[in-house]
Protein backbone atom coordinates (compact mmCIF):
# COMPACT_ATOMS: atom_id res chain seq x y z
CA UNK A 1 0.00 0.00 0.00
CA UNK A 2 1.80 3.35 -0.49
CA UNK A 3 1.67 5.98 2.01
CA UNK A 4 -0.64 8.46 0.36
CA UNK A 5 -3.73 5.89 -0.01
CA UNK A 6 -2.32 4.27 3.63
CA UNK A 7 -2.73 8.71 5.29
CA UNK A 8 -6.04 9.11 3.22
CA UNK A 9 -7.83 5.74 4.39
CA UNK A 10 -6.72 6.69 8.49
CA UNK A 11 -8.08 9.84 7.33
CA UNK A 12 -11.05 8.57 6.64
CA UNK A 13 -11.44 5.71 9.02
CA UNK A 14 -11.08 8.32 12.05
CA UNK A 15 -13.69 10.26 10.60
CA UNK A 16 -16.22 7.47 11.08
CA UNK A 17 -15.82 8.57 14.94
CA UNK A 18 -18.11 11.61 13.91
CA UNK A 19 -21.13 8.69 13.75
CA UNK A 20 -20.54 9.05 17.19
CA UNK A 21 -20.90 12.49 18.36
CA UNK A 22 -24.47 12.90 19.70
CA UNK A 23 -26.09 16.37 18.73
CA UNK A 24 -28.82 18.20 20.49
CA UNK A 25 -31.41 17.78 17.65
CA UNK A 26 -33.40 14.57 17.13
CA UNK A 27 -34.21 13.27 13.75
CA UNK A 28 -37.29 14.85 11.88
CA UNK A 29 -39.63 12.03 13.07
CA UNK A 30 -38.55 13.07 17.00
CA UNK A 31 -37.51 9.35 17.39
CA UNK A 32 -33.85 9.81 18.87
CA UNK A 33 -30.89 12.72 18.68
CA UNK A 34 -29.61 12.97 15.68
CA UNK A 35 -25.27 12.06 15.13
CA UNK A 36 -23.33 15.16 13.58
CA UNK A 37 -22.22 12.10 10.57
CA UNK A 38 -25.75 11.99 9.43
CA UNK A 39 -26.19 16.05 10.20
CA UNK A 40 -23.08 16.30 7.99
CA UNK A 41 -25.14 14.30 5.18
CA UNK A 42 -28.44 16.54 5.26
CA UNK A 43 -27.11 19.52 5.15
CA UNK A 44 -25.21 19.07 2.13
CA UNK A 45 -28.31 17.57 0.78
CA UNK A 46 -29.96 20.96 2.19
CA UNK A 47 -27.47 23.40 0.63
CA UNK A 48 -27.59 21.39 -2.82
CA UNK A 49 -31.11 21.76 -3.03
CA UNK A 50 -31.74 25.28 -1.51
CA UNK A 51 -28.60 26.60 -3.32
CA UNK A 52 -31.00 28.72 -5.26
CA UNK A 53 -32.13 30.69 -2.29
CA UNK A 54 -28.74 31.43 -1.56
CA UNK A 55 -28.21 35.50 -1.37
CA UNK A 56 -24.91 35.84 -3.02
CA UNK A 57 -23.20 33.67 -6.09
CA UNK A 58 -22.30 30.66 -3.99
CA UNK A 59 -20.30 27.98 -5.66
CA UNK A 60 -22.69 24.79 -4.25
CA UNK A 61 -20.06 22.12 -4.84
CA UNK A 62 -17.67 24.61 -2.63
CA UNK A 63 -20.51 24.85 0.00
CA UNK A 64 -21.56 21.04 -0.11
CA UNK A 65 -17.68 20.38 0.33
CA UNK A 66 -17.22 22.70 3.47
CA UNK A 67 -20.06 21.45 4.69
CA UNK A 68 -18.71 18.09 4.53
CA UNK A 69 -16.18 18.85 7.24
CA UNK A 70 -17.61 21.59 8.91
CA UNK A 71 -18.18 19.45 12.19
CA UNK A 72 -15.76 16.96 12.00
CA UNK A 73 -13.42 19.08 14.78
CA UNK A 74 -16.23 17.05 16.74
CA UNK A 75 -14.74 14.15 16.86
CA UNK A 76 -12.27 15.59 19.76
CA UNK A 77 -14.23 18.87 20.70
CA UNK A 78 -17.75 17.22 20.99
CA UNK A 79 -21.00 19.42 19.68
CA UNK A 80 -21.86 23.11 21.01
CA UNK A 81 -25.62 23.49 21.16
CA UNK A 82 -26.66 26.89 20.43
CA UNK A 83 -28.69 27.62 22.59
CA UNK A 84 -26.64 26.16 25.67
CA UNK A 85 -24.30 28.39 27.70
CA UNK A 86 -20.92 27.93 26.68
CA UNK A 87 -17.08 29.60 26.61
CA UNK A 88 -16.61 30.53 22.82
CA UNK A 89 -12.96 31.32 23.23
CA UNK A 90 -11.93 27.89 25.13
CA UNK A 91 -14.28 25.84 23.03
CA UNK A 92 -12.96 27.82 19.92
CA UNK A 93 -9.28 26.77 20.78
CA UNK A 94 -10.21 23.10 21.07
CA UNK A 95 -11.33 23.18 18.16
CA UNK A 96 -8.38 24.52 15.94
CA UNK A 97 -6.40 21.85 18.16
CA UNK A 98 -8.78 19.37 16.69
CA UNK A 99 -8.65 20.68 13.28
CA UNK A 100 -4.79 20.71 13.71
CA UNK A 101 -5.45 16.61 14.77
CA UNK A 102 -7.94 15.52 12.60
CA UNK A 103 -6.56 16.78 8.75
CA UNK A 104 -3.10 16.38 10.05
CA UNK A 105 -4.07 12.64 9.24
CA UNK A 106 -4.34 13.38 5.60
CA UNK A 107 -1.69 13.84 3.16
CA UNK A 108 0.44 17.22 3.85
CA UNK A 109 -1.34 18.28 0.16
CA UNK A 110 -4.74 17.57 1.58
CA UNK A 111 -4.16 18.36 4.96
CA UNK A 112 -3.23 21.87 4.18
CA UNK A 113 -6.52 22.26 1.42
CA UNK A 114 -8.99 20.74 3.71
CA UNK A 115 -7.94 23.07 6.62
CA UNK A 116 -8.25 25.81 4.05
CA UNK A 117 -11.86 25.08 3.78
CA UNK A 118 -12.59 24.61 6.82
CA UNK A 119 -10.77 27.90 8.02
CA UNK A 120 -12.96 29.87 5.62
CA UNK A 121 -16.13 28.04 6.75
CA UNK A 122 -15.21 29.63 10.50
CA UNK A 123 -14.39 32.61 9.35
CA UNK A 124 -17.84 33.12 7.99
CA UNK A 125 -16.96 35.70 5.41
CA UNK A 126 -16.78 34.50 2.11
CA UNK A 127 -20.19 34.04 -0.22
CA UNK A 128 -19.48 30.39 0.43
CA UNK A 129 -19.08 30.21 4.46
CA UNK A 130 -22.01 32.54 4.66
CA UNK A 131 -24.14 30.49 2.90
CA UNK A 132 -23.05 27.16 4.42
CA UNK A 133 -23.05 28.43 7.68
CA UNK A 134 -27.04 29.81 7.08
CA UNK A 135 -27.78 25.98 6.09
CA UNK A 136 -25.81 24.72 9.62
CA UNK A 137 -28.35 27.07 11.35
CA UNK A 138 -31.72 26.38 9.54
CA UNK A 139 -31.62 22.45 9.79
CA UNK A 140 -32.55 22.06 13.36
CA UNK A 141 -34.85 24.86 12.72
CA UNK A 142 -36.68 22.39 10.63
CA UNK A 143 -36.20 19.51 12.64
CA UNK A 144 -37.83 21.61 15.63
CA UNK A 145 -40.56 22.42 13.59
CA UNK A 146 -41.47 19.24 12.34
CA UNK A 147 -41.42 17.74 15.68
CA UNK A 148 -43.91 20.54 17.55
CA UNK A 149 -40.79 22.72 18.92
CA UNK A 150 -38.34 19.93 19.48
CA UNK A 151 -35.69 20.68 22.22
CA UNK A 152 -37.00 24.47 22.30
CA UNK A 153 -39.00 23.36 25.74
CA UNK A 154 -35.75 21.93 27.07
CA UNK A 155 -33.93 25.06 26.41
CA UNK A 156 -36.39 27.16 27.18
CA UNK A 157 -35.90 28.97 24.02
CA UNK A 158 -38.23 31.92 22.98
CA UNK A 159 -39.43 33.12 19.38
CA UNK A 160 -36.81 36.57 20.43
CA UNK A 161 -33.84 34.47 20.45
CA UNK A 162 -34.48 32.62 17.85
CA UNK A 163 -34.68 35.77 15.92
CA UNK A 164 -31.34 36.70 17.42
CA UNK A 165 -29.14 33.69 17.27
CA UNK A 166 -30.05 32.05 14.19
CA UNK A 167 -32.65 34.46 12.50
CA UNK A 168 -29.92 37.04 12.01
CA UNK A 169 -27.16 33.84 10.79
CA UNK A 170 -29.57 32.23 8.10
CA UNK A 171 -31.01 35.67 6.56
CA UNK A 172 -27.28 36.70 5.94
CA UNK A 173 -26.61 34.21 3.59
CA UNK A 174 -30.60 33.13 2.46
CA UNK A 175 -32.85 35.78 3.01
CA UNK A 176 -36.08 33.91 1.57
CA UNK A 177 -35.75 30.73 2.86
CA UNK A 178 -35.48 33.12 6.67
CA UNK A 179 -39.05 34.78 5.74
CA UNK A 180 -40.73 31.21 4.74
CA UNK A 181 -39.53 29.85 7.86
CA UNK A 182 -40.42 32.73 10.01
CA UNK A 183 -43.64 32.36 9.47
CA UNK A 184 -43.75 28.67 10.86
CA UNK A 185 -42.05 30.00 13.31
CA UNK A 186 -44.49 32.48 14.61
CA UNK A 187 -47.18 30.31 13.83
CA UNK A 188 -45.69 27.26 16.44
CA UNK A 189 -44.72 30.40 19.39
CA UNK A 190 -48.84 31.79 18.46
CA UNK A 191 -50.28 28.51 19.47
CA UNK A 192 -48.14 28.24 22.89
CA UNK A 193 -49.73 29.70 26.37
CA UNK A 194 -48.31 32.77 27.04
CA UNK A 195 -46.60 31.06 30.49
CA UNK A 196 -44.30 29.17 28.18
CA UNK A 197 -41.92 31.91 27.19
CA UNK B 1 -43.80 30.75 2.01
CA UNK B 2 -43.43 30.29 -1.92
CA UNK B 3 -44.82 26.89 -3.56
CA UNK B 4 -40.40 26.29 -4.43
CA UNK B 5 -39.68 26.24 -0.74
CA UNK B 6 -42.28 24.54 0.48
CA UNK B 7 -41.54 21.60 -1.97
CA UNK B 8 -37.74 21.54 -1.37
CA UNK B 9 -38.10 21.56 2.67
CA UNK B 10 -41.04 18.56 1.93
CA UNK B 11 -37.99 16.90 0.20
CA UNK B 12 -35.38 17.47 2.72
CA UNK B 13 -37.95 16.14 5.18
CA UNK B 14 -38.26 13.28 4.16
CA UNK B 15 -34.90 12.63 3.24
CA UNK B 16 -34.52 12.61 7.41
CA UNK B 17 -35.76 8.92 7.15
CA UNK B 18 -32.48 7.63 5.43
CA UNK B 19 -31.04 8.18 8.85
CA UNK B 20 -33.51 5.35 9.95
CA UNK B 21 -32.84 2.93 7.09
CA UNK B 22 -30.12 0.06 8.93
CA UNK B 23 -27.38 -1.35 7.00
CA UNK B 24 -25.49 -4.84 7.06
CA UNK B 25 -22.28 -2.88 7.89
CA UNK B 26 -21.36 -1.51 11.23
CA UNK B 27 -19.38 1.50 12.46
CA UNK B 28 -15.46 1.50 12.41
CA UNK B 29 -15.28 0.54 15.90
CA UNK B 30 -17.88 -2.34 15.38
CA UNK B 31 -20.60 -0.67 18.17
CA UNK B 32 -23.43 -0.53 16.16
CA UNK B 33 -24.74 -0.94 12.65
CA UNK B 34 -24.69 2.03 10.53
CA UNK B 35 -27.61 4.02 9.12
CA UNK B 36 -27.67 4.79 5.20
CA UNK B 37 -27.72 8.44 5.87
CA UNK B 38 -24.48 8.49 7.24
CA UNK B 39 -22.92 6.26 4.99
CA UNK B 40 -23.99 8.33 2.64
CA UNK B 41 -21.91 11.43 4.33
CA UNK B 42 -19.01 9.36 4.64
CA UNK B 43 -18.98 7.82 1.37
CA UNK B 44 -19.15 11.57 -0.47
CA UNK B 45 -15.89 12.33 1.71
CA UNK B 46 -14.55 9.15 0.40
CA UNK B 47 -14.96 10.10 -3.29
CA UNK B 48 -13.26 13.53 -2.15
CA UNK B 49 -10.43 12.19 -0.38
CA UNK B 50 -9.85 9.12 -2.90
CA UNK B 51 -10.49 11.38 -6.13
CA UNK B 52 -7.03 11.15 -7.02
CA UNK B 53 -7.09 7.51 -7.11
CA UNK B 54 -9.66 6.92 -10.23
CA UNK B 55 -9.00 5.21 -12.96
CA UNK B 56 -10.16 7.92 -15.36
CA UNK B 57 -10.74 11.76 -15.39
CA UNK B 58 -13.65 11.94 -13.25
CA UNK B 59 -15.73 15.20 -12.17
CA UNK B 60 -15.21 14.60 -7.79
CA UNK B 61 -18.18 17.24 -7.10
CA UNK B 62 -20.71 15.36 -9.52
CA UNK B 63 -19.37 12.18 -8.12
CA UNK B 64 -19.99 13.48 -4.46
CA UNK B 65 -23.47 14.63 -5.51
CA UNK B 66 -24.19 11.28 -7.14
CA UNK B 67 -23.05 9.62 -4.04
CA UNK B 68 -25.03 12.24 -1.45
CA UNK B 69 -28.57 10.95 -3.20
CA UNK B 70 -27.41 7.36 -4.33
CA UNK B 71 -29.56 5.48 -1.47
CA UNK B 72 -32.27 7.63 -0.72
CA UNK B 73 -34.21 5.19 -3.16
CA UNK B 74 -33.77 2.84 0.42
CA UNK B 75 -36.48 5.05 2.36
CA UNK B 76 -39.03 2.96 0.43
CA UNK B 77 -36.90 0.19 -0.74
CA UNK B 78 -34.85 -0.86 1.78
CA UNK B 79 -31.02 -1.82 1.97
CA UNK B 80 -30.10 -4.97 0.07
CA UNK B 81 -26.46 -6.06 1.48
CA UNK B 82 -24.23 -7.23 -1.09
CA UNK B 83 -24.08 -10.95 0.11
CA UNK B 84 -27.17 -11.95 0.72
CA UNK B 85 -29.38 -13.56 -1.48
CA UNK B 86 -32.02 -11.13 -3.39
CA UNK B 87 -34.13 -11.03 -6.27
CA UNK B 88 -32.28 -8.29 -8.71
CA UNK B 89 -35.23 -7.80 -10.83
CA UNK B 90 -37.76 -7.54 -8.27
CA UNK B 91 -35.90 -5.17 -5.97
CA UNK B 92 -34.48 -2.92 -9.21
CA UNK B 93 -38.22 -2.12 -9.77
CA UNK B 94 -38.97 -1.28 -6.65
CA UNK B 95 -35.93 0.82 -6.28
CA UNK B 96 -37.41 2.95 -9.80
CA UNK B 97 -40.81 3.56 -8.41
CA UNK B 98 -39.23 4.69 -4.90
CA UNK B 99 -36.82 6.93 -7.27
CA UNK B 100 -40.18 8.44 -8.93
CA UNK B 101 -41.94 9.14 -5.20
CA UNK B 102 -38.95 10.31 -3.51
CA UNK B 103 -37.24 12.79 -6.00
CA UNK B 104 -41.14 13.64 -7.73
CA UNK B 105 -41.23 15.56 -4.19
CA UNK B 106 -38.53 18.27 -5.33
CA UNK B 107 -39.75 21.36 -8.01
CA UNK B 108 -40.01 19.98 -11.49
CA UNK B 109 -36.69 21.17 -12.76
CA UNK B 110 -34.66 19.40 -9.44
CA UNK B 111 -37.03 16.36 -9.61
CA UNK B 112 -35.78 15.77 -13.30
CA UNK B 113 -31.65 16.64 -12.62
CA UNK B 114 -31.58 14.80 -9.27
CA UNK B 115 -33.41 11.41 -10.78
CA UNK B 116 -31.09 12.02 -14.20
CA UNK B 117 -27.84 11.84 -11.69
CA UNK B 118 -29.48 9.15 -9.49
CA UNK B 119 -30.10 6.73 -13.27
CA UNK B 120 -26.54 8.00 -14.55
CA UNK B 121 -25.56 6.31 -11.07
CA UNK B 122 -27.29 2.97 -11.49
CA UNK B 123 -26.52 2.68 -15.14
CA UNK B 124 -22.63 2.51 -13.78
CA UNK B 125 -21.66 3.55 -17.49
CA UNK B 126 -20.43 7.04 -17.42
CA UNK B 127 -16.66 7.67 -15.92
CA UNK B 128 -18.31 9.44 -12.90
CA UNK B 129 -20.94 6.93 -12.11
CA UNK B 130 -18.13 4.09 -12.32
CA UNK B 131 -15.93 5.90 -9.63
CA UNK B 132 -18.68 6.72 -7.53
CA UNK B 133 -20.07 2.95 -7.44
CA UNK B 134 -15.83 1.95 -7.20
CA UNK B 135 -16.34 3.88 -3.90
CA UNK B 136 -19.67 2.54 -2.65
CA UNK B 137 -18.14 -0.80 -2.89
CA UNK B 138 -14.59 0.28 -1.11
CA UNK B 139 -16.59 1.48 2.52
CA UNK B 140 -17.69 -1.75 3.31
CA UNK B 141 -14.72 -3.90 2.79
CA UNK B 142 -12.55 -0.96 4.77
CA UNK B 143 -15.10 -0.96 7.72
CA UNK B 144 -14.83 -4.88 8.05
CA UNK B 145 -11.16 -4.94 7.72
CA UNK B 146 -11.08 -2.30 10.87
CA UNK B 147 -13.43 -4.70 12.49
CA UNK B 148 -11.66 -8.03 12.04
CA UNK B 149 -13.56 -9.35 9.17
CA UNK B 150 -16.65 -7.47 10.33
CA UNK B 151 -20.12 -8.74 9.02
CA UNK B 152 -17.96 -11.29 6.46
CA UNK B 153 -18.47 -14.33 9.14
CA UNK B 154 -22.09 -13.92 9.51
CA UNK B 155 -22.53 -13.99 5.62
CA UNK B 156 -19.56 -16.80 5.02
CA UNK B 157 -17.89 -14.21 2.86
CA UNK B 158 -14.57 -15.78 1.06
CA UNK B 159 -11.73 -14.04 -0.33
CA UNK B 160 -12.61 -15.25 -3.75
CA UNK B 161 -16.04 -13.61 -3.47
CA UNK B 162 -14.85 -10.43 -2.38
CA UNK B 163 -12.92 -10.39 -5.27
CA UNK B 164 -15.92 -11.21 -7.78
CA UNK B 165 -18.47 -9.13 -6.26
CA UNK B 166 -16.37 -6.04 -4.68
CA UNK B 167 -12.75 -6.71 -6.06
CA UNK B 168 -14.45 -6.26 -9.95
CA UNK B 169 -16.03 -3.45 -9.44
CA UNK B 170 -13.52 -1.48 -7.55
CA UNK B 171 -10.59 -2.31 -9.53
CA UNK B 172 -12.92 -1.17 -12.97
CA UNK B 173 -12.81 2.77 -10.89
CA UNK B 174 -9.98 2.88 -8.79
CA UNK B 175 -7.35 0.30 -9.73
CA UNK B 176 -4.53 1.34 -6.85
CA UNK B 177 -7.13 1.56 -4.33
CA UNK B 178 -8.10 -2.07 -4.72
CA UNK B 179 -4.72 -3.37 -4.98
CA UNK B 180 -3.94 -1.76 -1.51
CA UNK B 181 -6.87 -3.73 -0.64
CA UNK B 182 -6.56 -6.76 -1.48
CA UNK B 183 -2.92 -7.02 0.23
CA UNK B 184 -4.71 -6.18 3.52
CA UNK B 185 -7.45 -8.69 2.94
CA UNK B 186 -5.44 -12.08 1.37
CA UNK B 187 -3.50 -11.00 5.15
CA UNK B 188 -6.76 -11.28 7.03
CA UNK B 189 -8.37 -14.25 5.30
CA UNK B 190 -4.30 -15.64 5.28
CA UNK B 191 -5.13 -15.66 9.44
CA UNK B 192 -8.56 -17.25 9.25
CA UNK B 193 -8.33 -21.09 10.29
CA UNK B 194 -8.82 -23.09 7.00
CA UNK B 195 -12.28 -24.36 8.18
CA UNK B 196 -13.51 -20.79 8.14
CA UNK B 197 -14.03 -20.88 4.34
CA1 LIG C 1 -22.87 22.17 13.06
Amino acid sequence: MTDRIAAQLRFLTEACKLKSVQRATTLCDGSRRENSGEHSWHIALYAWVLGDQAQADVDIDRVIRMLLIHDLVEIDAGDTPIHAAQDAAAQAKIEQMAATRIFGLLPPDQAQSFRALWDEFEAAETADAIFAKSIDRVQPVIANLETDGGTWPAYHVTAAQLEARVGTKVARGAPALWAALKQRIDAWFAARPPSFE
